[in-house]
This record gives structure tokens, C-alpha cells and sequence, in this order.
């Protein structure tokens, strides 16, 4: 640990922007970006959050990778030396920094190296998503608990880190994550796991967005659901008996788009 | 359903306050409470943001159950009540109204009842205790899923809807909400399930509260840190390698009261 006289002078916040809707901003996220010298961010706030930030102050972090630095490290330096030099930084996340946002590790980046950082929780696209849809993704009578989860890697894969089996037999709401693309995969994964393949299954793309679009299904028919429909990253895979709340309410959901 | 005539000239907002920090309601929740006619909540959104609501539009449904009615009855009739009465009211639950708080159930009676509704999703407790503490849920390196279920039941009953054998082989984090009371059970009933007794736990006390406390240990030492920190409801309870995050920054954080 650096010696106390090296401490930064100035802040990172560690920031979640919501699921994109502004409205959905926390208040001290709002004022933040509103406060801050520079805000580092990526794609995933959307375009409504990121269109509020003054061009000035806005540096897009996400696709950048200079030289031998992956866009991570180039991050991490750029967050500490912003702070070193007594600036107020945005670090700015899609939906929360710690939910598969890295939030965890650069913070303790920042900790390392010596940067004064607060943690500003948002809400998660992986409730929030399937919640504007009209989905909890717990409910009292049938899901005592609600899994989250990547679907980015193989699910075939020997060493994968994702056990599905392990999830299956939860008996819980199942979220998945960056689970567009692997779809078939995972969801052949839960059946062989003995899921019902009856259990049902929504995918919402682009939640509390303008252009949010919803498509539903069956652990069997979702694949077919999600080509018809065009659902697209960034898109959650809602999996359980919750799924199937949507319908008795859809009629009152604002951005009802459906399948 | 009822004939689109009959539809409430109100409306009912599900709202989530999230943890308790004022500052962590999204901005449209601080909105609607300004706007509201009538406010329905608990005592869980805490009492800074109770605080902050008019005492002429606040109703604590919380405790109350009339006669036959159980709160849950009285709070679901309440809600259309006033929507048929023309009211916009705002109907606030701590964190999100979907994690464990039976938001669910109301939006369907809403439904059911022909009263417009929307729902406002929250920041979790279940997330932003542990992030405020210092510890992301997920984990690149070590935690790609994380599962969020209640510990109110007993886990050792024949018929518990919580399967902790199947929460621990995941291999991803538990957070555990109402789960100071039974944290021996199912402590032990993870350990009993092949978990190793040495892994991290935290338990997280009225997260982003002003009286904000964590104790830390492991799953063989944790029970004993709850009783000397003295840790009450509501706290949540982060079990798995990310708990260990906390003592790589906890220098930094706010509110750092500790173990
Ligand atoms: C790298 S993860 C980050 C998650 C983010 N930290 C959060 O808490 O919402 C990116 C994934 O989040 C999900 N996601 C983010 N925003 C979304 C939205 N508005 N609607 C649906 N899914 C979203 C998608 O699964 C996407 O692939
Ligand atoms: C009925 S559940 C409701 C959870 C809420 N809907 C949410 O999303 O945060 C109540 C439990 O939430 C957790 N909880 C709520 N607020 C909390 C806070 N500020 N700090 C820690 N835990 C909290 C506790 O586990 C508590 O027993």
C-alpha cells in the first residue's frame, strides 16, 4: 500500500447508470454527472444517458485499447491518473458496477493505488429488465430464489464456470446475462438437466429503452421466438415459472412490443 | 377482466425506494413522491426517505391487518381503492418491488382489478449492501453467478422451497435477504453440503443507512461475528470468495464500521 502523502487528490465514482431509461438514474448518480470533471464510460448506459453528458467531459473508455493495453488496463491507468491529478471521476456502468460490470475489480485497482474511490449502487438491467415486462423474478409462490448468471461462455465447454445443472436444480428464477448468442446452447444445457422443457422463458431487449422489445417462450420454442422476433444484445433471458406473470398484465405494460 | 369502462381513472406506481440512502431513490421515484395523491409503504424503505413523504399523503400499510384482512389483502385493496377513486398513488417498497417484496402480486391484482399500474424499478439491498461494503456480487476470476434467496425459512423443514444443496454447488455467490435469525441453519446446511467452512461471509447491516454495520468472517465463524457486532434485520448476507474483497479496500470506504 502507497504511503499516506501519495493518496490522490481527487474522487473516482464508481457509478451504475440504471438499465438506460434517465429517469432511472439514481439521484447521486444524476447530480454526479452533472458535478464531475470527466466521465469514463462505455456503450451500455444507452443513448439517452450518455446524450446527457457534456461532450467535453465524456471520454467513451469502452472500445479503447492502445498499444499492448486491453481497454481494462487502459481504464484503470486513465481512472488513476485523472485522480492524481485532483480530478472529480465519473466511472460510469451500464445498470450496476457489480453485476458482471468489473466494478469489483477496478475498485480495487483504485484501493492499490492509493485513489479515494465510493462505491454508487444503480439498478440492474437484470431485474429491471424483466420487471418492466411485467415479470418479478422472484414470487412467494413458486420462486424462493433468483439466479443471475453469464451466458457468454460455452456451456458445452469441459471447464466452463457456469454449472446449469446446479442452476436447474435451485428450482429458482434463472437471469441470464449476455445470453443472446448462446441461447440454444444453455437452453438445451437446462433440458438435458432435466428442466421442464415446458418452463417458460422470456428475452427482453433493451429494457426501459424506447426501442425495448420483448419475446417469449418455452425452454423449448424461445430460439425460435428470439429469430422471429430479432431480439438482439443487450437482452436478458428470463427462465422460470415468473416468466409467465407477463401475460396477465401485459395489457397495462407501457412499450408492450411483444411476441 | 373487466370491460375497458370499468378501467380506475387512476393509476398505481409499484415504486422501489431502494436501500434506504435518499439519494439512491432514482430519479423518477423522488418524482412520484413528490406528485403522488397517496403513499402506501412499510417501514423497510427506511426512515430518511419516510421522512421525507408529506405526513397528510403517507399511509404505514405495514402493520395493518382490520379484522379478517391481512395486511397483504388490505394493502392490494387500498391500492385499487384509491386508483378507482381517480388518485395517483405510489405504492413504495424498500430496494426493488420484485426482489422478495411481493410486487409481483400486486401488479397482478392490479391487473385483475382494472387498475393502471407501472412498474418503477428499485436499486437492491441485495446488491447495493454488499457494494457499499466493499464487495461485488460477481467476480470475473471467481463468481460467475449469483443467487439471491430468502433465508426465512427453516432450512432443515423436510419441504423447504430453498435448496442449499444446489445454491452451493453453483460455485457462484449466495446473498442471502432475511437471514439473521436462521444464519446457524442454513450456515451449516451449506457447510454440510461440501461448502468449504473457510469460505468468506459478510453479513451487511441497513446498508447505505447512516447506522450501517457489517461483520465479517467465514462460514464457520460468522454466527459467532453476528452476535458480537450484534447485527440485526434487516441485513443481507454475501457468502462465497467476493466477501473477501472488503479487506483489499475496506481503508476507503465509508461508513467502515467493522468487525
Ligand atoms: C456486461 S453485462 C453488464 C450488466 C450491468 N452491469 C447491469 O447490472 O445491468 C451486459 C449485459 O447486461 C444486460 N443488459 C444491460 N442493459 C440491458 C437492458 N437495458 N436490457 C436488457 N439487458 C440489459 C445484457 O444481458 C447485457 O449483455
Ligand atoms: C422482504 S425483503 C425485501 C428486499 C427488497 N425488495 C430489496 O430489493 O432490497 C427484506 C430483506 O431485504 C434486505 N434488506 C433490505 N434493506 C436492506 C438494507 N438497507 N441493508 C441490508 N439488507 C437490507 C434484508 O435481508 C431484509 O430482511
Amino acid at each position: 500500500m502507497t504511503a499516506d502523502a501519495d493518496i490522490a487528490p481527487g474522487t473516482v465514482y464508481l457509478v451504475g447508470s440504471g438499465p438506460g431509461d434517465p429517469d432511472l438514474l439514481t439521484v447521486k448518480a444524476k447530480r454526479l454527472l452533472e458535478e464531475a470533471d470527466v466521465v469514463l464510460h462505455d456503450k451500455l448506459p444507452g443513448p439517452d444517458i450518455i446524450g446527457m453528458i457534456p461532450e467535453e467531459i465524456r471520454e467513451d473508455v469502452g472500445k479503447r485499447a492502445r498499444g499492448e493495453r486491453t481497454s481494462q488496463q487502459y481504464t484503470n491507468e486513465r481512472m488513476a491518473e485523472l485522480a492524481h491529478d485532483g480530478k472529480t471521476v465519473v466511472r460510469l456502468k451500464g445498470g450496476d458496477s457489480f453485476v458482471f460490470g468489473r466494478g469489483g475489480e477496478e475498485m480495487v485497482y483504485l484501493a492499490k493505488h492509493a485513489v479515494p474511490f465510493e462505491v454508487v449502487p444503480g439498478v440492474t438491467a437484470a431485474i429491471a429488465g424483466p420487471g418492466v415486462a411485467g415479470i418479478p423474478v422472484t414470487h412467494r409462490d413458486y420462486a424462493s430464489s433468483v439466479s443471475f448468471v453469464t451466458g457468454h461462455e460455452d456451456p458445452t465447454k469441459e471447464d466452463s464456470a457456469v454449472d446449469w445443472g446446479a442452476l436447474a436444480d435451485t428450482g429458482g428464477t434463472i437471469v441470464v446475462l449476455m445470453g443472446v448468442g448462446k441461447l440454444p446452447e444453455y437452453t438445451r444445457e437446462l433440458r438435458e438437466a432435466g428442466m421442464d422443457p415446458d418452463t417458460p422463458v422470456a428475452l427482453v431487449e433493451r429494457g426501459t429503452w424506447p426501442d425495448q422489445q420483448v419475446a417469449t417462450g418455452t425452454l423449448s420454442t424461445i430460439v425460435d421466438a428470439r429469430d422471429d422476433i430479432g431480439i438482439e444484445p443487450p437482452a436478458v433471458t428470463v427462465i422460470g415459472d415468473v416468466a409467465r406473470e407477463r401475460q396477465r398484465v401485459v395489457k397495462f405494460l407501457q412499450n408492450g412490443a411483444e411476441s
